[in-house]
């Protein structure tokens, strides 16, 4: 029942002015006026907003937010929190509002990443005969590059996951079920000042463990078994990412050999990361060392991505990326393989770019061994 | 610890070959032969699948699903477990097998409420000369009326809810915090076999009260407060979704008026709620009554919402629905009352439509009363 206070009072401030002035910026560049924010979780890192409905406005040098009477107060404690100016508008109709902030734009971006296709040809009706620009990730690639309020809090996050993780370690040796340790990793994220997990957390052993998106199921963990434990704490928004495998009682060669690959592969990933360095490269070194073992094909998905607000988030480090890492931005690293009806093994860490490398922001040991009693 | 297993083996079976026969009907009346469907609410509720990234396609009297190389493994035992035939394919790269399966349907469907502009552009360029339809809820106007495997899930996740609520009543007279009281609620019902809670549960005590989406915070709950508890349980996907309000010790005359207007407002709610009924209909009953009592301005959301796979869905109960109320539908009736600075009263129940009137899934107790030790 006793549960830590998130501790934001220790925590740095976000610059949520500079935010501004960056998107402005990034609007000249792709040639519109004005903007629509649509997506949640760019209103709630412009201004500080959280509530499900919310269309902020970016024109004529200011911000307007609109909201429903449902958030009437929150809005205004939350950008007085923030320290944003911001003019709101409360009502249900985004037609007169939303003509009335963009003014004299006349192009006017929206986000085609996140705007439906049904909002889509309502704006263009409303706004005709502005132009309406398909803006891709203007937002997201400023969110990129985090502050130092946000790291504050990724680092938060991460050390609480490092805290928990400290907690269910001895129960992965003593029968439980992927469920029960799942649920008292939660609820100890909890205890430890989390305000919630910043996704669905992953437990799973034996073949279930060749699911790398696999939900907790009543399977007792037992002797033999692979565990990948994927989970991660939300702190004031920021979400860490963390996973990290086990290997119950004595184990296999084949086991060993798989965790070993995976694990030289997991420190190759994080030895590449630096700023200037392609993005693909992190996931090339990771996929070469797992070549080398085998387990070319074992790798069945991208290497890592950023963390932020969204637990998946640009950068994307895949084969398919086309940018360059940055400092500042927050990225896992997590190569894994998986081989069906057997098991598998994922080692994830959250690391912060830097000019010189990177500094890991997860700090568990990445042992294999399960204490048992 | 200690968890119950999700009572699934128990509840009756869901009939997704019935529900293929009813979209492919809809489609009929949009005028499309193909309909992409990229919500993945919606891949579920056809097909079974819960992977975060799919594509289904319903064309030339079959069912497609697309995902990628991570799900490989679950979709097949998901579409098994759902005795599901369809054609499945794992692959990044959307276009070619989108195509395939649209093969030579003219007018393709797309989800307008959900695809992206940014996706519905790509759509368009990869399926011309096919014309794109926007379509609007067409397989949400079909989940509007639930089959009786549906209302089993709803019905298990309402009782957990209901039992859980057991649990924490005492716990509001004992100064716990609102976050102590929220975490709580939320072990409670993982432990009675809840898979998750249906949405971030709600305890807003005192002038938090007074917010409908108020976040827990660490309020300690005290003589004097009014407290909305909010919460529901997941089973099999499917959430349960009650309030309920409280007054900590001796309650005032103003306290105890406004929970009288709302506790009056919702059961003359839940007594309209009928097949063949307009859906305004029961947002006019609840705003009648809390007008009667001068409360009108005080409740600022509409009156109800369905629930089924998606916490909110159709058909909503405000003063602008359109729609008649059929019978197997699944809604909320909650209206409530807030006071700025003041306080707040909600009080909700989750019922099933039928032909003579509803019958309820949550049932605990409306009293406002909280136990003292």
């Amino acid at each position: 029942m006793t549960t830590g206070a998130a501790p934001l009072g220790g925590l740095a401030p976000m610059d949520r002015a500079a935010r501004l002035e960056r998107v402005m910026a990034a609007m000249g560049r792709a040639g519109c006026q004005a903007l629509v924010v649509t997506k949640p979780v760019n209103v709630r890192w412009l201004c500080g907003f959280t509530g499900s409905s919310a269309t902020a406005v970016v024109a004529q040098d200011r911000l307007t937010v609109i909201t429903d009477g449902r958030y009437r107060s929150q809005i205004d404690e939350q950008l007085a929190a923030a320290e944003v100016e911001a003019t709101v508008v409360i009502t249900r109709e985004l037609q007169e509002p939303v003509v009335e902030a963009v003014g004299s734009a006349e192009r006017v971006g929206l986000e085609a990443n996140d705007v439906t296709w049904a909002r889509q040809r309502a704006f263009a009706e409303w706004l005709a005969p502005r132009r309406l620009v398909a803006t891709d990730d203007l937002i997201e690639t400023e969110r990129r590059i985090k502050d130092s309020g946000e790291i504050a809090r990724l680092r938060a996050a991460a050390t609480i996951a490092d805290r928990a993780l400290d907690v269910i370690r001895p129960e992965l040796g003593r029968s439980r079920t992927e469920r029960a340790v799942a649920q008292l990793l939660d609820r100890t994220m909890l205890e430890l000042g989390a305000e919630a997990t910043s996704f669905a957390t992953i437990v799973a052993a034996g073949p279930n463990s060749a699911k790398p998106h696999a939900t907790p199921t009543d399977r007792v963990i037992g002797p033999g078994d692979m565990v990948v434990v994927d989970f991660g704490a939300k702190v004031d928004g920021y979400g860490s990412d963390m996973t990290r495998s086990f290997i119950i009682g004595p184990p296999s060669e084949r086991q060993l050999s798989i965790f070993c690959a995976v694990e030289l592969a997991q420190a190759a990933g994080v030895e590449a990361v630096q700023d200037g360095v392609e993005e693909r490269e992190i996931d090339a070194v990771c996929r070469g060392v797992l070549s080398e073992h085998g387990l070319a094909d074992a790798f069945v998905h991208g290497t890592g991505h950023g963390i932020g607000l969204e637990i998946h988030e640009n950068p994307i480090l895949s084969s398919r990326a086309t940018g360059i890492l940055r400092s500042g931005s927050v990225v896992t690293v997590e190569p894994g393989a998986y081989l069906p009806d057997y098991g598998g093994i994922r080692i994830e860490d959250s690391v912060v770019v830097t000019d010189t490398g990177c500094e890991p922001l997860t700090t568990s040991s990445k042992s294999p061994t399960v204490p048992t009693d």
